[in-house]
C-alpha cells in the first residue's frame, strides 16, 4: 500500500498566493468590467531590460546553430555567469568566493525550499514571524514540525516575532536553535539589518553551531550605503551562513527563472555524533542528483545583468519601483495609516485600519477600491492586522490605487 | 548544533555522470590533442529545430515589450502548452486528461527526483536493476533505504533484475512493494514494454495499492506501432500510475529545460490508517510551495514542438538519431558484440568483451579508441559487464567511433 507523506496534510489552508488569486478570480467573475489594480503578489511589471533581451535572443539563435548549440550545462551553472556574479556582487564588496561556492538555479523559491533537505530532521528551525511562507511550509512538509495551532503556528518551530517594538528585526532567541532563516531587506515588512545586527546573529550561530539561511533576494533595493547587501560583508559569516540571491526582482526574471545560492566551503554542519561535514559538498550532491541546471538562455540573460548597459538599465527599473514605493508611503502616511518599509525594499507594510483582520481588509480593499494587496497574516501570526503592498505596479497604476485608497 | 541529513552520506561514490566527466577530464589533461568522441552521457548534439528557435525568439522579444511581458506564470505551467500536450500526446491516443492533471516543469530529473517527497518514508520502493540512478539516489537521500552493500545495492530497496533472460523487462516482484519505478523505452537498455506487460504491472499495482512512476522520457523514439507511448494507453493505468515526459530528447531541450508530469486525479495513495488521498493535490501543493514554474521562454519553445513545422523538424532529428542507433547496432554486431536496444530507443546496450568490468571497458575504450560510453554498472549491479552507448552523436562521429571500435 503506497502511503503518502502525511506531513503535507499538516499544512494550513491554501498556500498564501493561490488563495489570493482565488479570491480575485471570484471577484472578477462577479465584476468582469472592473479594473483591478494589484499591489499584491510580488511580481514585477516592467519588461526585461534591452541588454537582457539582446543577450537572450543571441542565446536562442545559438541554440539553433550547429556550432553554438548547448545541451546539458553544469548542474552548478555556467562559469561565465558565476564569474560575473562573483566579480560584481562580491569582489566589489571585498568578498572573495570560489566558483565552486556559487550554485546557479532556476529560482530562489526552489533554493530556499530545497536547502533544508540536506539537513537533519532533528534540527530546531527558527523563522522570523513575518516571513516568506516557503521557509516554514517546506519544513512542515519535511517533517521538522508538529501540527499547527489555532494561530497557524507549527509545533517545534521557533517563531521570532517581528513587530513595531523591535522595528521588525527579531531579537536573538533565548533558546538554542539550529537553523535560522533571515530575510533582509525583509519580505514582507521591508525592514533591513545593519552590520551590527548581522554580527550578533553570526555570533549566535557560531556559539550554537547553528546555520543561517540568509535570503537577500531584495538587496538591489537597498538605497542606504550603510546597509550590507550580503551577509558575507560581516566577518565570520562564511562559517555559518548560506546566502540566497535572485534575478527575479533585481532584473525582472520572475518569468525567466534564474537565481543563485552561495554555500561557502568553510561552512560545516555535523553528524549526530559531532563530526563536521562540508555543507557545500552536500548541496553539490543534492543539486547534481535532483537538478539539471538552469536554462542556458536564462543564464545568458542573467549574465547580461552585469554588463555596463545591463546594470544601467536594471538600475533604472529598480529606481522606478523605488519611486512607486515612495509614492505609496507618502500617500498612505498622509491618509493617517501607520506605514513601514518601502525605503530599502520594494515592500510597504501597513497597519490595517479600524482593527480589521488582514483578510477582512483584503476583502474590503478588493470590493471597495478594487485594489489587491497581501494579507499580513499570510506571513505569520505577527502579521495579523497588517497588510503588505508592493511597489512593482506601473507608476500610473500606483497613482490610481492611491487615489482609490483616498476614496475608501 | 545544525545536523546534516546523514542519509546523503549513504550515497555511493560520485553520481555516475560527474564521475564519467572526471575521468574524461583526466584523460584530456594528459592527451590535449586527441579528439574524443562521446557516445556517453545522454546529451543531444543537434541544434534546436527552427520552429522552436522562432517561437523562443518571439517569446524573448515579448519579454522585452511593455504589452507582452510575462512575470510569474502558473506553477503548473501555461495552458497554451498543457493544451498542446493533451491534444497531441494524449487525445490522439484516445486518452482524456484534464489540464489540472498535467504539471509542466524544468526537467524530468527534477520531477522523477522530487515525486518521492509526497510519499511516506515507509514505502517499499522497487526499481528496475538497470535504471537511471536518480530513482534510487533520491530515495536514499530521503531516508527510504538502508546502507549500501558491497554490490552498491541499498537495504530496503527491491531491485528487479533486468537481464538477457527476461529481455531486460523485469519480472513482477514476488513480495509486496509500494512504489515501482518503470522506464520504457528503457534507459539504459533500450528495452520496451508491450501493452500486455504494462497491464500486468497495472494489475499488480492495483492489487497491492501500489503506485507506478512511469518514466516515458524516450517515447518519441518508438518506431514499432504496437508499443504504447503512454502507460495510459492501457486500461486502469490512471488509477495507479504517474507518467513523466520530457522535451530533452524529444526536441533537444537538454539545455533549455522543459518537461512535464501527469498525475491523474483518480490516482489515490493512503494515510497510514488507510484513508485515500488524491495524489494530484499533494503534488500540486508540493509544486506550488517549492517551484515557481518553468521559464516562459522554454514553455513557448515547447509549445512549438507541437506545431506542424515543429513536429516535422523534430521528427527529422529523431530519425537521424535512430539511424545512428542502427549504425551502432550493425557495426557492433558485425564485430561480434552482443548488442541490445537501439531500435525503439536512443540507447544501445552491449556486453563488454573479454569479461571486462564496465569501468575497465570504459577506461580501455577511452584510452585506446578515444571513445566515451557509460559503464553499465552505473545503472545498477545487473549492469556490471555491460556498457551503454547513446545514439545522440553527430552521424560522422558515430561512423568514426565505429571505425575506432574496429581498430580496437
Amino acid at each position: 500500500m503506497a502511503t503518502i507523506n502525511e506531513n503535507i496534510l499538516k499544512l494550513q489552508a491554501g498556500y498564501l498566493f493561490p488563495e489570493v488569486s482565488k479570491r480575485i478570480r471570484g471577484f472578477r467573475e462577479k465584476n468582469p468590467d472592473v479594473k483591478i489594480i494589484s499591489l499584491g503578489i510580488g511580481d514585477v511589471t516592467q519588461p526585461l531590460a534591452p541588454a537582457i533581451v539582446e543577450a537572450m535572443k543571441k542565446a536562442v539563435i545559438d541554440m539553433g546553430s550547429e556550432e553554438n548549440f548547448r545541451g546539458y550545462g553544469p548542474e552548478q551553472g555556467y562559469d561565465f555567469l558565476i564569474d560575473a556574479i562573483i566579480k560584481n556582487d562580491y569582489n566589489c564588496r571585498h568578498i572573495d568566493l570560489d566558483n565552486s561556492e556559487v550554485f546557479i538555479s532556476d529560482g530562489s523559491k526552489c533554493d530556499t525550499g530545497n536547502i533544508q533537505e540536506i539537513f537533519g530532521l532533528d534540527n530546531i528551525v527558527a523563522v522570523q514571524d513575518l516571513a516568506y511562507p516557503v521557509y516554514v511550509d517546506t519544513n512542515v512538509m519535511a517533517g521538522r514540525t508538529g501540527q499547527a495551532d489555532r494561530n497557524g503556528q507549527y509545533g517545534k518551530i521557533v517563531y521570532m516575532p517581528c513587530n513595531v517594538e523591535n522595528g521588525f528585526v527579531p531579537d536573538i532567541p533565548k533558546q538554542k536553535v539550529d537553523i535560522i532563516y533571515l530575510c533582509f531587506p525583509n519580505n514582507p515588512t521591508g525592514a533591513v539589518a545593519m552590520k551590527e545586527i548581522l554580527k550578533e546573529w553570526i555570533n549566535f550561530a557560531r556559539d550554537n553551531k547553528a546555520v543561517i539561511f540568509f535570503d537577500a533576494a531584495y538587496e538591489a533595493f537597498i538605497t542606504d550605503i550603510q546597509i550590507p547587501h550580503s551577509i558575507y560583508e560581516v566577518d565570520g559569516a562564511k562559517d555559518v551562513a548560506i546566502e540566497f540571491r535572485s534575478f527575479s526582482k533585481t532584473a525582472g526574471f520572475t518569468g525567466v527563472r534564474c537565481a543563485f545560492t552561495v554555500v561557502p566551503k568553510q561552512l560545516k554542519a555535523r553528524t549526530k555524533d559531532g563530526r563536521a561535514v562540508e555543507v557545500n559538498s552536500l548541496w553539490n550532491r543534492r543539486q547534481c542528483t535532483k537538478f539539471n541546471g538552469a536554462s542556458y538562455i536564462s543564464q545568458a540573460g542573467a549574465a547580461a545583468v552585469y554588463t555596463a548597459e545591463g546594470k544601467r538599465q536594471c538600475r533604472q527599473i529598480i529606481d522606478s519601483y523605488l519611486s512607486n514605493a515612495a509614492v505609496i508611503r507618502k500617500s498612505l502616511t498622509k491618509l493617517g495609516y501607520d506605514v513601514y518599509g518601502g525605503v530599502n525594499a520594494p515592500y510597504i507594510w501597513m497597519k490595517t485600519p479600524d482593527g480589521l483582520s488582514s483578510w477582512d481588509f483584503f476583502d474590503r480593499l478588493l470590493q471597495k477600491a478594487n485594489v489587491v494587496g497581501t494579507p499580513g497574516s499570510g506571513f505569520g501570526p505577527s502579521g495579523e492586522g497588517y497588510f503588505r503592498l508592493t511597489a512593482f505596479a506601473k507608476p500610473a497604476d500606483v497613482e490610481e490605487a492611491m487615489q482609490r485608497f483616498t476614496a475608501v
